[in-house]
């Protein structure tokens, strides 16, 4: 059992509600008809308020892809070996994965976290060193990580926030095993029944799926006295969720538009949500994903996502996937002409 | 009452059914678990299909937005006035609509026609002249346009793509009363009751919505014995809307990908694709739009937009969203690595 982890307050930063009545008709005023660009109005306003401007900007836009290995694999609740995990840090490092495609497509700056891989890759141009140790212990029996440990990935994640340049950050993660990890973090901070949070990951078969729930089931009964946000975190894990915790929260306090992924990375936003609920005013919930347990942690959330694409393949892909959208959203609102200066009739 | 119109008749292009499973195991083979680009997977084998080629490559990607005016707006159908019309074109024409934004944002060419708007725009930069009139006549007493006038039409949008570079065109539109057109379309081409091809357009109040849902099935019922499609399109118009029936026609002979944006756009494709039913392979549904009509048009063609962001601005604004995650489709495909070429291990 794990004692609880503590964390320095954060200061919720507020909206104004002035501002967002003059975004309201800023919003409105643009030569189309009233609430006819949907979705992107709500993203207009949410990071007009976010910048306290009506002529909001996103500069150096980036994903950070968090990376961390898990002990709950001895349990075989994965598809795939855990070897996948550092390969795939390498596949990022050498431009080959899905998620290198997307974010230069569209214009994103790229950062790999070595939160807790099992693999030494020595010093690394494009990867940042965060390691907090190879692998989380296996949850199944004991808890994934001390306190000490917990403490100080979600450190690591606010300190990699202080010299991030940029104002929209997208969140990614790879980690085999990690959707074990988020299930049972899901049900701990949602309640929702553990079967109803458990999926197929990176593609289990039905038996597979059906074993990953009792060692769920297993591990949420043996560490069933635990409760505090931060305790859970470090009880069920990982090192990559951990790390994002922290910085999910540093870039709320430092006001950037945060763009929440899928499974893995909203359940670190559950956490990070029990502990500042208003950091959801920055979130962009950028994708539902196909893992079956994500429409109902959004739910748990009251998000939104933008994007339905069936993704289900983290590494950020769904966060870099939706930029466009939201730079539409603020180009709408910053380029378009209004009724009278283009001089267009309005509604009769 | 119009006489049936005819077109010459196109070749059906058809996919290769060897390059499919080809398409299909390149997908596979790249770094991610099988399936989980979700909806990209599908686009990216469906423009392999179109192309020939499991390398494909969009080049010169463009908007093409088609303004119409209806003579049908005599019946009070509409929210706004007719002059909106030419008022949003002068504004396509100087850069302040939101489909000049984000055809700006997101590298596409736009091309603005004028297939029958009421306003005399003189030679302008930028505005492509195929007018047939200054604006259909009121379907609600008679035909919207001849015969000839819709062939004419027809044969302008075959001809704009004689001369069009690139591979890949976003259709849009801008016309008042036109989405009371397509409703008649709809109706008439798919058998949807009336008060389910209906929608509030730019902004009809509920009532205003019962009223344009009567002026439909009154104009219905005095055409009652149109059922061929060309002359269906002539009799319920718009010039717009038949302009881009024969440019759909053309590009897809000419192996286009097409991007179809929402509910008048959508209402082209129908009598297009009566008349030629495999244009459905070169399209890529944008968007499902807000008008309430847009699901079931969508249904009707077996069609699965992908984005569902209730926009119902018209303008090919879907089409122009949509077009970074095509992007997407082609540059994982082509550019992601390979199981075998990153040494990442396969699902055990």
């Amino acid at each position: 059992m794990t004692t609880p982890v503590s964390v320095a307050p954060f200061i919720a930063p507020t909206f104004d509600a002035v501002l967002s009545d003059v975004l309201t008709a800023c919003v409105n005023n643009k030569t189309k008809p009233l609430g006819s660009l949907g979705s992107l109005e709500g993203i207009a306003k949410q990071i007009g308020l976010i910048q306290r401007t009506t002529k909001p900007v996103l500069n150096q836009p980036a994903i950070m892809v968090f990376a961390g290995d898990h002990g709950v694999v001895a349990e075989g609740i994965s598809a795939y070996p855990q070897d996948v995990t550092w390969q795939m840090v390498e596949n990022f490092l050498a431009e080959g994965a899905a998620i290198n495609v997307f974010a230069r497509q569209n214009g994103l700056a790229l950062h790999i976290v070595d939160a807790g891989v099992n693999h030494d890759f020595g010093v690394r141009d494009g990867l940042l060193d965060r390691k907090i140790a190879g692998s989380t212990r296996n949850f199944a029996k004991e808890p994934a990580m001390s306190a000490a440990q917990c403490e100080a990935a979600v450190q690591n994640g606010k300190d990699l926030m202080a010299t991030l340049p940029g104002n929209v950050l997208g969140f990614g993660e790879m980690g085999i095993g990690n959707t074990t990890s988020a299930a049972a973090l899901m049900h701990k901070l949602t309640g929702v029944a553990v079967a109803d949070c458990v999926g197929a990951g990176t593609g289990l078969d039905a038996a597979g799926v059906r074993h990953k729930q009792k060692v769920i089931e297993g591990a949420v009964s043996l560490h069933a006295t635990v409760s505090d946000p931060l305790a859970v975190l470090a009880c069920f894990g990982g090192f990559e969720i951990a790390t994002m915790v922290g910085a999910m929260l540093a870039a709320a306090e430092r006001r950037m538009v945060l763009l929440i992924d899928g499974f893995i990375v909203t359940s670190a936003l559950l956490v990070a949500a029990k502990l500042q609920p208003s950091i959801l005013d920055y979130c962009i919930f950028a994708h539902r994903s196909d893992e079956s347990g994500h429409a109902k942690m959004l739910t748990a959330l009251g998000a939104r996502p933008v994007l339905q694409l069936d993704l289900r393949l983290g590494e950020g892909t769904g966060a870099a996937l939706v930029y466009p959208l939201v730079q539409a959203a603020v180009n709408f609102m910053t380029q378009m002409a209004t009724f009278e200066s283009a001089q267009v009739s309005e509604k009769s």
